[in-house]
């Protein structure tokens, strides 16, 4: 292999006794790998730390941009730690390493601290000693804006940084190390006949990343299908091998070629319901209501509107997260005279749960498969929500197991 | 005050409520300085923490610039923690502020990783900032090379940035603030009746902190002198106030009235004595020892040369640090037949005390009142060295204190 990029999250880095272990992992690596870069997370529990430090400093007032920029450099200092350690536990073991601080690679961001996108890289040195054979410990999570400040990519962001990287070097593949073996079709510690997938396709990954499985975060699951880079999640946890063949690859549709019609079940319990009841029916109501939650930074995910008993009234149903909930009832009722409603009733004990796949672009009948299986156990649908390759459902977070399980049998994903 | 510069060391930022305090003290100064630089050390106990484990990820094997690199980089995220965590409660108070990490304000050093030398700063933006009126809170012990790469200062080297920030603002004040509240005439734990001096001359700081009173590094007070800085050392543990008079200032000689003849007495028992008996009466024979030593990176302080019993013989004495003893013995005895002597003797229960003072210069006698002193006590001299200003001599370390609060009050220093 000509480049290879390696990333290590927090579990994978998070003492001593870890990063020597990733170390031979790398040594083991470097075996088949001409050029080689490995990012690396802080150790776990240490953002957080930093984060209540920084927060602890600040006082409650201090919010936003005044926050933010400092934040990033309280919070970047927990990737430096451990790019220096495994930069110099690689140099033990008799490898050429070096660390790479985001400003010393030149990972440019936007600026917008704490949650920067990546805009590019402007140093040649970086891909040049990767080049040379000197193994890249690139500090993930962090880069630079125009100003010369430190920014960071927002939680997971070493992901991002991973595979901004693998697409900077052009390398064969991202591997992501970390505390689980692959991706499956739904979550092992609810399903025990869940199943690891070889291969699941960029589009389907998104869907599951946004859905709420944790394994990889969204925004590098977006880079690496815009880049083009295969990206693969195995468990650091596991032996130092040169080639390791256990694992998920994320890649092309094309490439995978028994494709499922559903390839995973997700689900959330971070949901909120909200019903608008009695909404005034005239055009720009829907406007009014979603401008003013977007103004105030609440994301909003499934929307149903339905005709209310009352005439010239309607319902509105949207679900948000549950953190959002309480300042999406109080920006709402701020306005209520404004957008002109009856009622707000707010319901925290919902869950989502998706089948995705991108098998159903040419199947027919996925959907029917879903509701039938779910009616079958007494469940209820509350919201309904469809894309390309996923369909969602809002239900009584009671029956989230259930509904996952079911999910999991019916569209035949249950290992033998 | 157009520009002022203060360093908080690492007791001073031990913890968040302490940090709270420190920017207690800003805030009031800010009243009455319109450019104001704050240079901040890593909380207490972290530098070592973050040594301990690049020691542990290196082993034992990796040494000098193999390990001292990554040391760099590791360490160095200690002060940015602090920086950004100041500067977020300057905020909180209302007041403009932002951290400056070492390769922000282009604090170029030397690339001598973990005891790099100031080459300049290359920055106009640092400056620019101070003067409009924004606290700059500056990660301190840290630049970046020629290459791009962090280095660190090596121990103390907040006081050294402090003061090179110093420099380059040309501050009309470079207040280091510690956990003692001034420079005292010598170690107040063992000699009661030490005083706190209002003033010291540049050069009799440099003797003291060279001769091992902690308050300043070494470096600092050179970097003072050649810069005509002014600095002054006080207490963080102390209110909050716009304009502090209390403290030991260092400054020029000229600017102090009443010279005294001796200001100081240090001691330092980080000594060690090594006697090598017989050694060849030729030309270069001190040469090939001391080269021999430089070449091992060991520090030589006090050299005797005496003669021997034996003919066309004489016995060598010198000190080195305790830390440089046995590194000092196997390198010689390496090197025995081509030195030429017949036996190596350590000696490691030995002290250093000094009396030190611009004084000296201008008057006669000084040394006749130390040697009196201390034979009146029973203390044997056993090396003596002196320079303009400063007289040592080594004794039995078990009378380090009865010598230290002898001289004291031989010289006229004793407290009322």
């Amino acid at each position: 292999m000509d480049r290879l990029v390696l990333k290590f999250g927090g579990t994978s880095v998070a003492n001593l006794e870890r990063i020597a272990h990733v170390a031979d992992i790398v040594a083991a690596r470097k075996q088949k790998a001409k050029g080689l870069a490995v990012i690396v997370s802080a150790m776990s529990g240490k953002t957080n730390e930093l984060v209540a430090w920084a927060r602890e400093a600040a006082g409650d007032d201090l919010q936003g941009p005044e926050f933010d920029d400092e934040h990033d450099v309280i919070v970047a200092s927990g990737e430096q730690v451990t790019s220096g350690l495994l930069a110099l536990a690689l140099r033990r073991r008799g490898l050429k390493a070096r660390s790479w601080l985001g400003w010393q690679v030149g990972l440019r961001t936007d600026g917008a601290h704490s949650k920067a996108r990546i805009l590019g890289f402007e140093r040649p040195e970086f891909q040049e000693s990767v080049d040379a054979g000197e193994i890249a410990v690139v500090a993930g999570f962090q880069g630079v804006d125009g100003e010369g400040r430190v920014s960071t990519l927002g939680r997971g962001g070493s992901d991002t940084s991973a595979v901004a990287v693998a697409a900077a070097l052009k390398a064969d593949l991202c591997d992501i190390y970390t505390d689980v073996d692959g991706v499956y079709t739904t979550d092992p510690r609810i399903a025990t006949k869940a199943r690891k997938l070889d291969k699941i396709a960029y589009e389907e990954m998104l869907e599951l990343a946004s859905l709420g499985a944790k394994v990889l975060q969204t925004r590098s699951v977006e880079m690496a299908m815009n880049h083009r880079v295969p990206v693969r999640v195995l468990s650091s946890f596991e032996g130092a091998v040169a080639e390791p063949t256990s694992g998920t690859l994320v890649c092309d549709e094309d490439e995978i070629v028994e494709k499922q019609v559903v390839s995973g079940v997700a689900y959330s319990r971070d949901e909120a319901k909200v019903t608008l009841l009695g909404v005034e029916d005239h055009p720009g109501v829907a406007a009014s209501i979603f401008g003013a939650l977007a103004d105030a930074g609440v994301n909003v995910d499934m929307i149903v509107q339905a005709s209310s008993r009352k005439a010239g009234r309607q319902n509105m149903v949207f679900t948000t997260t549950e953190r959002d909930a309480e300042l999406t009832k109080k920006t709402l009722e701020k306005k209520k005279d404004t957008i002109g409603f009856d009622e707000l009733v707010l319901e925290r004990d919902v869950a989502k749960v998706s089948v995705i796949g991108v098998g159903m672009r040419s199947h027919a009948g996925v959907a029917k498969t879903m509701f039938e299986a779910l009616s079958a156990k007494g469940i209820n649908i509350q919201v309904i929500s469809t894309s390309e390759i996923k369909i969602s459902v809002l239900i009584d977070a009671s029956y989230t197991e259930l509904a996952v399980r079911t999910l999991h049998t019916a569209y035949g994903l249950d290992a033998d």
